[in-house]
């Protein structure tokens, strides 16, 4: 994969080629003169570049490969703006989209910009914006539902099947230095959130639309199921929200020291791998000092078991594990949803058999009235969350492990696809600094 | 255990077995049927029976058999009261506990006595009650729960652990003519509800308290999927809540017919034994209106998608159904559990093959954010179900297909185990008349 | 007032006047020449007619006077549609904005068009409508939100303060034979839905929104306070729910016995004027079966108390009834804010003397854990009432007592702002037949 | 006032047995030789007591006197506890019903012993008593209702009106050295939790019973009005759950200071005395970057207005101030109701006279769908308060500025009534060790 990037260099020219020396090179948009309709660029020293050296992107084939390539430059809509987007955060969704070629019914049916992670700064308004400045710094809300179906009307935007979603097939997303972005969908960040941050919103939404469904309250116990970049989102949110006892469980000893390090508080389990999910449900509940579920009598520590169970992995024991552990009326919250592992197996099969789970079954587990609720997006997150970021409820800084110029975003994909890596979250950056004259 | 009740003496005179006795009380049956050799009594002309045949109960055994045999009576406790039992309706769970020997972890260790779903009258009050008096009629709330764990001092006393549930082992039920209960569960009823009524709303409390954890109110569509008795009544209370379109299924027409007479305005859909979950949904659907559920563009008409499916059949494969029927952000409750199908199957096993699926997968079905809620027993339920049976709003009288007196309860077990009898709910009464003296 | 308004004639000619000879004269609007901006009519004998005989519309100025006047016909914004009005009903709050200068802080301003009350026909699509085609029969859902802010984000719609609702100043309402809306909070209705009942979907949608967050369901009493057309409008969607029991009062006996003849199962109390709140509570309680509210000892009788209170007056007096009827736990919906007599009164004055409260007091209130929550507008509920109407779950028709021609909407509103004429609901009512031609 | 308690003093024949005198004494309770039926003490050396010495006791009197006296030492009913109430907070109830002989309907009719605040150790058990044993360290809920009525069968027990509740008339409290105590309602405290710590659980859960029916959660506004005890516990846990900006208001700066100190992000506001309570609010909600509610333009920062308002004085400009200060679709907690302040003035006089009012007025609070909520004591709030406690994630120890040995319980109810005296929350410890023998 080549990719055939530019970047300016004063004094250089297009042709010759603008490597990076500088940090902070600055574009100067001049649309005054537009030319072939998407804006030629001029340097600050008056150098005329061709449109596909500015704006470099991140592409995904459906033939699963994946380059970074120039883009076009759009004008904004109406109702839009266009950004220079700052951070993109990689998520396990865009891994997926290019190893699988698709999350669900949603499939990759020809070339496309990945990325929905996003922060960035208004460099353009279209004519209807109202609300918004150039040089506003903004979090970008990703998904822009179609805001005339029933579910759009009642509120519950995330359930809108008309939704365009920004780097989900087929809409371009935010790897690219240059998107357009509905205003309605952007959220102003005050000048103490840094883009990094403000990028982190978006997994954070995940988080809080989950919490916001579920029973988690102070002092009430949650068991978070996988420690991957959503689980330890969820550890944070639920430490903010006054959880108590939280569980974190992986396979990775690994990530399991640092979900400590994170919340020192937290209970860490490594789940065992040929355990099935009873016995490893029982060992979970034993953290919060509570017993095996089926048990008749419950002593006074049943309490402490937790009434909130954040699945965050989409693996199918995982999920029964969860159920087993959850106490009578609980809820497990199904997050981790469209893993590829989750594609071709039943999505849960409890095995009844009394060989195979002498304690405790799904009967019991029914009969405890437990709700399983699955979650999908997030609606009405992302003002609480700059609150909770600007008031240092929540801060989710160290789990930015590794970041990648915007140049080399698909390394930043290689990297974060490669469980060996051990990185969390990886964000691609673009610190050039753009000034954008005469529009 | 022995009861302080002294029982008319065979070979006395009737007078003198009566009032031989300090605390002696005098058990006067009129029976407007005759006895047939179960036992002595003394009738209203003084014809001593013997004390066995006083209180005639349906016994199961740990070695899956019924028979009708002769009883104790107990003394009730200080916060019991003593009932006549006026009638017991049969519930699929009866059948259960008798040809299974159990249901799920809860078996049947020894002979005991089957009923929970009853309605009697009051003939002697513990020490300590204050609330009742005899003579009064009242309907029986069957779980009688700690009242000491977390659980029952939250109010979820449905979900206590501790529970004596009547009727289910070891805990004997009201397949009996004389049955302690405690008076904190029972409800008064008032002279315009019958027993056979007030029988009738246990089974209408497991679907009120489904209803009231739904989002079923006027006007929203809802699906109920099975057509037995516990699909019926669900059948009678969604309609008594505004709930339009609803529509019911089954596999027997002859069930569907009966659903039709009993709600003209309902939908109904016999279910295709050998087409997959989502044919069936979609077939359902199409009668809301709605279309397929995995389809990008939602119509207007999507909106009538049932928002609650009430799962009452325990089959795997109709929970499936629900799944795929819901509309986005509804809920699947999950009430019919515990049914023998259930106990060696998969629990839910939905297969993504595009081979099997072509049009939906669960990959939307997660997306579409449907809670999956399990049901257990209720709370709260009876007060309301009495008023609704007091104003008119619920009547359950059509369900009732088939009535077999007291002694011949095991009969009535023995029909109801049979499908092909074709009985939705069948009732043991005891219209004999019971006057206590001297208590 | 004279209302200039001429209806077509063949052979007539606007000047002359054009009398209403036939029941359904036809309008043929063709808009592919017009004149003025606004478009001339052409009759079917292509007579010219000029644009204000088409369009007469219920005006009210800043001055508190009312005047049907001609309008000016709009085109359809890209997202609009043009309407031809077929029914609009009256509202209080019509007769208030004429009477009163205004609702609250919502001041008339100047001259401008009433009715909110709404159902028609499509006639004319905007450039952006795809949802919607000629013909198409519709209810109008009269809020037309900002779709921006963080309040419509959450689909809180009614909360909206940019809302532009029709007929409250300065957004002109569907008085008027053709009226332009948004596309997007209009709802299809079916054939077996007559416009008079669309039009009776305002109404119902205020009290399905108050129901959809109290407390109502089967079997659980309500008490409606007030029998206006709103509180009427309650009784009915109350009874649909399945609630029992259901009191409603008023001071005047005539709207009494209409409600009893509207649901024969409803308690109905009359009000005493002279009485303080706590007596007419404790009058209306005794419906229930329940007691004094303050009594340290329960009954369970206590239990049939109104655990929600559907206030619909907005009279100070009426609220603190509400409140002192409510049972423990309950809630009071305050539906009837806005009315004049609000204005300039203590919104709630609770005495605690003893002189005048022998026997409950604010305190008892207060510990009862009462919410008092305060209703605005509506969301989302159209669609449920269309099906509720569909299903016959709920039928308002008994409820309009007059209906009028467009031309003479004056007297309409004359009527109806005069209590002693005994309406309960008027409805405005154009019945010609509109045929577009070329548009 | 004249307090009898004798303490062991060395030198008298007490001495020998108990001289301790200093900080541990040991007293020896002996029971296995009663005399009068409530039991004299044995000291270690057989020295007998007299009863009176070893139970001292804070009466109220019905003339509104406090005494500390000596109270009869009773012998656990089947179903209680004896406790060595080791700590009682004092809280503004006690000066209440000591100053004005009751609260609202509750009026002290003869003398009885005060205290609700309350932790200790078990020192004897009830015959039916097997969850606890002796020296099981424990906090005390208060209230033991009557686990009868439809709200207790419901879990509502708060709104029973059959509750004893500890220390308000006519059941004596846990001011006293030794209180019997239903056991169901006592919860086990771990070692790392002190008694102090566990005293104060009971105003952490008028606090946690508010949280729990508000919309708090993380990074949402709150507001709370009040910066006594109760408002300061909810400070803490308001920014335990997670909520931001936090504002807290008081008249008194050095209230303001100490919060603080407690939460050093919150925003502290001085209420104006002679400013009305729209003038406090709108300067409430500039702390928040909101506007002026009224305004019909919504900024992006109105979303930072408070959501939910925690009102904790029960004054009713107070309550007004908060309604105002709401944003639109919040809620107002009414948690300080009681007061003096409030038995003879209007509740609720919200004027709407355009000269007091310029800018805001009630029609748009309600227009903004705001809840009024009164809360009423607590339920299903120990467990989780202990465990928040335990996990560090709520910490009051500073709430407790002042302490006094139980026999100067009269000079701490004093110290507290006093609000010149700046104590925030005063607590009443026994610190005498005592051992039960032969019981």
């Amino acid at each position: 994969m080549a990719t055939e990037i530019v970047s300016p260099q004063p004094g250089g020219n297009a042709s010759e080629g603008v490597t990076a020396g500088t940090k902070t090179p600055v574009w100067i948009i001049n649309a005054t003169r537009p030319s072939q309709g998407v804006g030629d660029v001029i340097c600050e020293d008056r150098t005329v570049l061709s449109n596909k050296v500015i704006n470099p992107a991140l592409y995904v084939t459906n033939e699963r490969k994946i380059m970074v390539a120039p883009a076009p430059i759009l004008d904004p809509k109406p109702d839009e703006v266009l950004l220079h987007v700052k951070v993109t955060g990689i998520c396990g969704s865009d891994v997926h989209l290019w190893k699988s070629g698709g999350i669900g019914p949603q499939r990759v049916e020809s070339t496309y910009i990945l990325g929905h992670e996003t922060a960035g700064v208004v460099v353009k308004l279209g004519s209807n914006v109202r609300d918004f400045k150039v040089g506003d710094r903004v979090a970008v809300e990703p998904q822009m539902p179609c805001d005339q179906c029933y579910l759009c009307r009642e509120g519950r935007h995330n359930l809108c099947q008309g939704v365009a979603f920004s780097g989900v097939y087929p809409t371009n997303g935010s790897l690219q230095r240059f998107k357009t972005h509905a205003a309605k969908w952007l959220h102003k960040i005050p000048d103490t959130i840094s883009y990094t941050q403000a990028a982190l919103l978006e997994p954070l939404s995940v988080i809080l639309h989950a919490i916001n469904q579920s029973k988690l309250s102070v002092g009430k116990g949650v068991s978070i199921h996988g420690a991957g970049p959503i689980g330890l989102v969820a550890l944070v949110a639920a430490r903010a929200s006054g959880a108590y006892p939280i569980s974190i469980t992986d396979i990775e000893p690994g990530r399991l020291e640092f979900a400590k390090k994170l919340v020192p508080t937290v209970f860490t389990y490594q789940s065992q791998r040929d355990a099935i999910p009873e016995e490893n449900a029982i060992n979970i509940r034993k953290l919060f000092g509570a017993g095996v579920p089926s048990q008749v009598a419950v002593t006074e520590n049943e309490y402490s078991a937790p009434i909130t169970c954040l699945e965050c992995t989409g693996i199918e024991s995982s999920v029964a594990t969860a159920a087993y552990t959850c106490r009578r009326g609980g809820s497990v919250m199904v997050i981790g949803v469209g893993k590829s592992t989750m594609n071709n197996v039943p999505f849960m099969h409890f095995s009844l058999s009394e060989v195979r789970c002498p304690v405790v079954c799904i009967i019991s587990t029914h009969y405890a009235q437990i709700d399983l609720k699955f979650i999908n997006r997030y609606r009405d997150t992302w003002p609480a969350g700059i609150q909770a970021m600007k008031g240092g409820i929540i801060n989710l800084d160290a789990l930015v492990t590794h970041t990648f110029p915007l140049e080399q975003a698909d390394e930043a994909l290689t990297l974060a696809s490669d469980p060996s890596k051990g990185s969390i979250k990886v964000h691609v950056v673009d610190d050039v600094d753009v000034q954008i004259v005469g529009l």
